[in-house]
């Protein structure tokens, strides 16, 4: 890695974690700047503009969650098995991060605000209901599910028991939402498992 | 009503809405001035500082919600309709504000900002999950729910439910989304109900 790169990674370090507490909409150049101690000039030079500023983190934060949840997860076998692993590791993901899954508080943020950010966001969060789908259709495939699910509902359910634990986690600091993101995603799994799979 | 109490009200209007379309954090004395053509110092009169200009705001949508929520749907038949009742009315006051239900906006932006904002907002949401426990509760009384069913999961699974349409129909504006609410409901209310109800 090149120093150059080193001083960039620093930044959007820095920038995630503002993002994720504050907003995306507070990390502006000089806010970012003044939070790193770098110059405003320096942090302009890599990225031009507040827009590819918040899409560079953005960028990061996609990096740091194919690590982290979805790469591991696709090395489980197909099926239940990876299904509860990418949960487990969403979870730990959206738990890690002050302010909870960077995509989730994001997207709320630029629902109304169209531009670049907000082409990206959908873009992105398309592709992550698009992985969600395989998981289903992958399911199917290996017989763990029944061959007749629908894999686009499918996804909209897991999503939204992941949003639901996301919003108690965040919000209510309830010590039993583990247990009933874990009950829910049981429930879950049941309708959709191939009977006596 | 007074004229001062008319004033407020048209402030409050205008405000919910900024709230919705931006962030409740975007919505100040001076930002809700210049929106409204009033003086800051008029404004100022009414709430004295940004802090309870947001909680007045986040009161009057609470209000707003009674009257066009939780009031109607309270009328109808405790048990199932109730429920699905409930269900269609928050479904349809998430999509008439531009940018959506503002208690999980604003929920989601105020995690990680303590304050008074932040307690409101979670004491408000605590009452909202006690609510839909409470519909629960109330479909296992009139016999439309197993008498052995936890209401507070049964409570997490309906909002985790209606987090995911809300996301998806801000974010996302897919056409199937409602659809997808309705099935994923019906089939949540499935697991719940009395066998043979």
């Amino acid at each position: 890695m090149t120093k150059g790169e080193d001083t960039k990674l620093v930044i959007l370090k820095a920038g995630l974690q503002m993002a994720s507490a504050l907003s995306l909409e507070a990390v502006t150049i000089g806010s970012l700047a003044k939070a790193t101690g770098m110059s405003k000039s320096g942090l302009f030079a890599h990225f031009q503009s507040k827009e590819n500023l918040q899409i560079a983190i953005l960028d990061y934060a996609a990096q740091v969650f194919t690590d982290k949840v979805l790469a591991p997860a696709l090395k489980t076998d197909a099926g239940l098995t990876r299904i509860k692993s990418l949960v487990e590791r969403w979870v730990t993901w959206g738990s890690s991060l002050k302010g909870g899954c960077i995509f989730v508080s994001a997207s709320t943020e630029f629902s109304e605000r169209p531009g670049k950010v907000q082409q990206y966001l959908r873009h992105q969060q398309q592709q992550w209901i698009d992985s969600l789908a395989r998981l289903g259709r992958a399911a199917m495939r290996v017989g763990d599910f029944s061959a007749d699910i629908d894999a686009e509902q499918f996804a909209f359910e897991l999503y939204s028991l992941l949003l639901g634990f996301h919003y108690y986690h965040l919000l209510l600091r309830d010590a039993d939402t583990k247990q009933r993101q874990e009950t829910a995603l049981e429930q879950l799994l049941d309708r959709y498992r191939m009977p006596c799979s």
